[in-house]
């Protein structure tokens, strides 16, 4: 059942039973660690809170009626129209604005914090906060471009949050773990974060992830759980969920992601913003499971315009990172690609409408209507894309998460004796009682070879079905079965994960927010009329996903949906190319 | 002590005492399976002695004296001087002539079929020989280039030989373990084969590789021990040694090996040929230790000319094997870069005098001096390469390759019951007693990247002993610290393996032979006096090589001498442009 949880101690009650059922490990001395780790937590809190009091007048300190889902509004309570002006741009915008001294660095950082302090009362999606460090920061870039005429860099002025287990110099790295916190302070930035400062960002805060990361939702015995602003019953989504919340009520300009099995696209799509998941090696890397080969993590931008993933891509890759991070493929951002000069002027598209492990939730097959539509009438071509596999992969991709029997993630919460919350219950669920041999792995490894030679080859037979003469260019695709769901109740990560296994680049854009209706809210929504679903389930997770809607159709209302569009491998620039093709073509239907 | 090996039967005798010290496996039975194992090995060879009767004029039936060393000259007995023209082509030339209709296939694949039985009978280094399947294929090369005027592909009737482990379809994959021979006969064709047959080539023999294929010499117990054309009581290398002895006395124009600690370069280097390992996952794999993630061999070129290097990659990639591959790269060949369009005018090499292991052999040094002075006089920059942890990471990385504690190895040869040669003992005697933990594998993943970051930032910090403002270009190097060792006493991988623990590309360039005097040959050949090497060895290792040349240094003479270029990871077609620039130097110093 859907919770509603407000404040961030809601997670200090927990059932103490959840730690006997980790699978292996003791239960001694728990009770003695169990008094412990709530007080790491408020103690790790009340620096939050110490901070937030300073900025009284941009708080949210009233009390919002429980029956009002959808907080997003109050966020910009304490802005001038000024700096709602300013928080309306996107990166590229904002950029640009300051480079022509149309806004000083501390204005724009000003404005962004006002957000974030009202965010957080909302949302509960800040973890480490640092204005003071920030209005510093953009003191010194607008004095620079004062005495120079001359901005650092392409993101001068530009306020960024980071994901909290994302390394910044001087900040605790505490990443959802009881164990973590106050331990972790960071002694340089991680390679992207580094980049982003020479740049010209402004680091103003990081951002919540849930414990463990392998969530998708946002929940940890740190700093509680991060609420959905459009609904505060919803999870924003997750790992990147603090990301998510905090950049869908424009909070921040520009955030720091990860995404390992749809960390930074689950996010995107149920916060109503953009995010990108590269294939592995072509960004730098956050730097978390390090000597976890099997399935590697990448790390990307979460955005407002479909623009900002490429300007991030560009500042990433201009700055040659693979000179620094050694794993790194030295590919260089391509942005005639990106800019869509080397694109075929007749496209071809795969949808899938159903990935035959969870059919989507009615909203999604209309955006995914909406979408076939305005690209034919664009001129492209729109084919239906034969799901192949998912369940498959993710039984092989959830085996590779969890090579180790989940024993380091259950050994950091048995260090600090925190309970695990219901979303590290549910992945651990998946391990098996003991770790992989090597001769396991290597056939593990093997498996997923022959899935992504699978897959390509499946791919690359699409070639039999247009009429381009290849194979199609891209796959639209739902990003999760469901708009984002009631929390603790994410079962689905096939949409998702399944790229990761097969290491494709995927972009989510946002089309808009529910409205419940038949009818067109004219404002750019999707809308579709409330049908039931099927009731011959193909499997419990689909059941499960399924009875949500038939239960409770309207608890979607308000609720953002988004796509997202797939490419090829190390295709980076043609998916964000295809991308504006495909919004191009939206917005020409409109 | 060297052995002098002509019989391919050599190998019928081991010590029966080998077996016992493979550690961990039951000896049970192996008495029967003993002499099961050598009627295996025998109707394999008897296999390839019947159809090598087929061709009684080519072949080298007179007993050569045993205190003839050097047998090279005798692969071309059976040749016409239109055929020497033939077989003194590079591949880009013998293309050419092709192309040109100056020669047909089939006399071209007549021609080094000749060669290749020659060599056979001299070095053992053929495994599979398929000459009528290749003369049928040339003759339909002929009628199609007859009837169209046009050639099939760039290698239009261009033999190729391939390595035995390498699929070739339709050929057994023995890969030399008793285990695997008349069972693994290929369905389809590896995918570089795949592309090079699309692209014209001929295929005729299969090369020997040595059991487990983790060896630097080539002996196995299905076809013997190969040797090296020079000097019989040296090994041509390995694992590529077949491909090496056939290449180096002109039995092949190209071929196809594979490099995981050296395995390419160090058959190139004592054969006198050239040889390319490119960085993981930029061309076609072989496929073999499929599931090994850890570190990952590449399967590469060996040749007789630094353009057939280019072509071979430039096929390849033309032919966009990340379509149908799914690990590889999606970096297109870059051919302005191999042309050296994009170099700076003046280069700045590092060169590795000592890797701190094993100091080289005193040819070695005045081959490094010789290039030295040579790039000096051609304009460039030669710097000392302060070496890194050679001996770390040869540690790491003999680790990595066994991380099952060489499970895999042993049960192969148990399940057939052959003993281990003394290069499988040797390179075993690294094993642990038992596999790695998931955990163990996660710190050794970790502590490669350690390494790799470690050595990233050890390339980039020579910017601060350059004049042109840039990091070293290129680095020089040894390929092994000895020219071809005696059989049976390889013991240092250092300079090869390294990196492929770094991933980085790398060529080796022959420089010509020995010839023991302290004069210029005159021919091109590298000299050096022979003083003694140092008295106080490092290591053991050390003591063990610098004792080969200090008790007989004149073993040397008459072995080929070559150096090998790196380069930083996917910069291929970079050190292809260097390496021409080093030759050219080279050229013009003579």
């Amino acid at each position: 059942m859907p919770h509603v949880v407000i404040s961030p101690f809601d997670n200090m009650s927990p059932d103490t039973n959840v730690i006997t059922r980790i699978n292996g490990f003791s239960t001694n001395g728990i009770t003695n660690d169990y008094l412990q780790w709530k007080k790491v937590a408020a103690a790790k809190q009340m620096q939050r809170e110490k901070i937030l009091s300073n900025y009284l007048a941009w708080r949210v300190r009233e009390d919002i009626p429980l029956e009002i889902k959808n907080v997003s509004s109050y966020a910009l309570h304490a802005l001038t129209d000024r700096e709602k002006g300013i928080i309306n741009q996107d990166a590229t915008g904002l950029a640009e604005m300051l480079r022509f001294g149309h806004y000083s660095a501390l204005e724009v950082t000003t404005a962004y914090c006002k957000v974030a302090t009202a965010a957080q009362d909302l949302t509960n999606c800040l973890t480490e906060i640092l204005f003071e460090e920030a209005f510093q920061r953009a003191k010194e870039l607008d004095d620079y471009f004062l005495r120079t005429g001359q901005t650092v860099g392409p993101l001068h002025g530009v306020p960024v949050s980071i994901k909290d287990h994302i390394l910044l110099k001087g900040h605790d790295t505490s990443s959802g773990y009881i164990e973590w916190a106050f331990k972790t302070k960071a002694e340089t930035d991680a390679v992207a974060v580094r980049i982003l400062r020479e740049a010209g960002a402004v680091f103003y805060v990081k951002t919540a992830n849930p414990q463990s990361l392998l969530s998708l939702e946002t929940n940890n015995n740190v700093w509680g759980r991060t609420l959905n602003p459009f609904n505060r019953n919803s999870t924003p989504g997750g790992s990147s969920g603090g990301e998510g919340a905090l950049i869908a009520v424009r909070g921040s300009p520009f955030g720091l992601g990860t995404d390992i099995g749809g960390s930074i696209r689950v996010p995107a799509v149920h916060s109503g913003i953009y995010g990108f998941k590269a294939s592995v090696a072509r960004l730098p890397h956050a730097g978390s499971h390090d000597g976890m080969d099997a399935i590697v993590g990448v790390l990307g931008p979460m955005t407002h315009s479909a623009r900002d993933l490429s300007l991030f891509c560009k500042i990433m890759l201009d700055a040659k990172p693979w000179l620094v991070e050694a794993p790194l493929l030295e590919i260089p951002w391509r942005q005639e690609i990106a800019d869509g000069l080397t694109l075929p002027s007749k496209l071809s598209f795969g949808i899938i409408w159903d990935d035959g492990v969870v059919a989507p939730h009615p909203p999604l097959v209309q955006a995914l209507q909406l979408v076939k539509s305005a690209l034919i009438a664009a001129g492209h071509e729109v084919i239906d894309w034969i799901p192949r596999n998912h369940q498959q992969g993710w039984d092989l991709i959830s085996q590779l998460y969890l090579l180790d029997a989940g024993k380091e993630y259950k050994e950091t919460l048995l260090a600090a004796g925190e309970p695990a919350v219901q979303q590290t219950e549910w992945i651990l669920s998946h391990a098996k009682d003991k770790p992989y041999s090597v001769g396991e792995i290597f056939q593990l490894n093997l498996a997923r070879e022959k899935f992504r030679a699978d897959a390509l080859g499946h791919w690359n037979e699409t070639k039999t079905r247009t009429t381009t003469g290849r194979a199609v260019d891209g796959i639209i695709s739902p990003v999760a079965p469901s708009l984002a769901p009631p929390h603790d109740t994410t079962v689905s990560w096939t949409y998702t994960s399944h790229w990761n296994l097969l290491d494709y680049p995927a972009a989510v854009f946002p089309m808009g927010r529910y409205n419940g209706s038949g009818n067109s809210s004219g404002s750019g929504d999707v809308v579709a009329t409330p049908p039931k679903l099927g009731l011959a389930p193909r499997n419990e997770t689909e059941a499960f996903v399924h009875k949500q809607w038939n239960d409770d159709p309207n608890q979607s209302i308000g609720l953002p949906v988004g796509l997202q569009l797939i490419g090829r491998r190390h295709n980076e620039e043609k998916v964000l190319a295809m991308l504006a093709i495909v919004e191009k073509a939206l917005a020409e239907r409109k």
